[in-house]
């Protein structure tokens, strides 16, 4: 009686959709039961040859597809209440889809975010995982875009430019590090490490927070935008893994390449002074890095980035756009 | 300093943006406050050259994108609360964008479904478009397929098999239908008309519902299956259009295409005989047509489907399947 969908449905996603909110994945909807809080809304998509490679490992499709949606919960201060996926596929292949399915519960339960439906329809063109997450925020309490004030640092988790290097790297556009390196950087690409365990200190402390997800010059102008406010960033404060170090210093890739390469899916945040310390000690308890790159500061004129010198450094190009 | 992508989000979709939660689509996510409510979610997409196709117009598009959201959430009793979309376009051309934002816009509102967020990705394949709908029901009411109990009647709304008929004529696979009623035919499959004004009396009256999108054979099945039960449906009673009747009767078409075809965005719905009345009363008020066409029966059994002399049918092919 079950068609091939239902079939894919039953035997790929339903073992994965065991929070009660799913219903088992047999009915049109899912339920979120009220729990007083706002829910927070988050959606991306990704899509195969633009956010991966068609041989892309399915299991990191199926992370990146989730932890992309996941970082945005991080950055607007949520706990992670659950997913609805859209997977486009152009055939029911199991070889693909059993790991994917694994991958993506794996991830679901790591971060806490069940499942709770989807849609899957087929497709003649590349492969696309578009999620809707939700996550929960006392009322009022979502961290946006709008708060930055003059005077706040800059702050960033991780270190940024790993996957704008990784890619470079899968799509054979030069440099030539050693394996270890070159793994590292590749993985960076493939699967994001969204910054969950600090979505509560960004809501205690950051006065406006965003991911970054297509170039930390332009997602950094795109808070300016939102705040009202101009940002001077310090190029030499902002941190680069060991692999990617290795990488400029060789000359294969310029600063510019990392600050606008996007991929990043770190928390980019403005933090008030008198609580940078309190925010950096909550951080550390969470094993989160966070880098102090720069301040905000007053005016509308785009964001400055300096070089060691003090010296302003124009970059061509501030994100990745998809038109 | 914005990107393509901004401008086409900033010139085609903040204009619709009006809601609150949508923080005028300049954050990462969107927010949806606590009702008390629960939330009903679902998602469903629609891929070019499957659900819509190439030649369609963009206002069509946009308004199935939605409703076939909409169609899930009147089916489950609830209220629409907004809704995210995902958007995957090959190119981004103001003449495809600007009648398809007007329509979503204007579908929006006479739906009072705000859109709340979205992400726009570029892809070399099929447009797609993907809609993750809310929508509110007071805690526990939420309307499922588990519910039908055997006496119940089984009902649907409108007409059937108005769609799959539209798309066998867009398809040029045969029928001659004048042209007013080849018009309502495609019209029927291009733009559903989702029930969302019956949805309080499919959750005070139904025992289970859900909305016919692959086929009502095969939707029925689902539903007895998630029951626990079985059927029997009275093809003659499955209520037609006219066109629908006159295609039927010109032989260009059988029930078989009719009750499997799939795209009603109808709503399927079992209810108790003493709540029948009172549910085709506020059916009749809500000025949506409703039919009973047959009967919730004990058992793990098959629906049976009965022509005029009380025989069976046997359906070779129940609804549509991706895969």
């Amino acid at each position: 009686m079950a068609s091939g969908e239902d079939d894919l449905i039953a035997r790929y996603f339903r073992p994965l959709a065991t929070d009660p909110g799913a219903l088992g994945l047999v009915d049109d909807a899912a339920l979120l039961t009220s729990s007083g809080d706002d829910l927070v809304v988050t959606t991306d998509a990704i899509v195969e040859g633009v956010h991966f490679l068609p041989n892309d490992p399915p299991d990191t499709i199926a992370r990146k597809a989730l932890r992309v949606n996941l970082s945005d919960l991080a950055a607007k201060g949520a706990v992670p209440a659950g997913f609805v996926l859209t997977l486009a596929l152009r055939e029911a292949s199991e070889q693909w889809l059993a790991p994917f399915a694994r991958a993506l519960g794996e991830d679901a339960t790591s971060f806490n975010c069940p499942v709770l439906g989807g849609d899957t329809v087929s497709t003649k063109g590349p492969l696309m995982i578009s999620i809707t997450a939700f996550g929960r925020v006392p009322p009022g309490m979502m961290v946006r875009r709008t708060g930055a004030k003059p005077g706040d640092r800059i702050a960033v988790t991780g270190t940024i430019g790993d996957a704008a290097l990784g890619l470079h790297l899968l799509k054979g556009q030069g440099g030539d590090p050693d394996t270890s390196a070159r793994d590292v950087l590749i993985q960076r690409y493939r699967v994001p490490q969204p910054r969950n365990a600090l979505a509560m200190a960004v809501r205690d402390h950051a006065s406006a927070a965003m991911d970054v997800s297509d170039g930390l010059a332009g997602d950094l102008a795109k808070l300016c935008v939102a705040s009202g406010v101009s940002a001077m960033v310090r190029l030499a404060d902002v941190p680069l893994s060991a692999p990617a170090q290795a990488f400029i210093a060789k000359g294969h890739s310029g600063i510019e390449a990392v600050v606008s390469g996007g991929d990043d899916y770190e928390i980019l945040c403005t933090v008030p002074e008198n609580r940078w310390e309190p925010f950096a000690a909550v951080a550390q308890d969470a094993g989160v890095q966070v880098t102090s790159i720069g301040r905000i500061e007053a005016g509308t004129a785009a964001p400055r980035f300096l070089d060691a010198a003090g010296q302003p450094v124009v970059l061509k190009r501030l994100s990745y756009s998809h038109f």
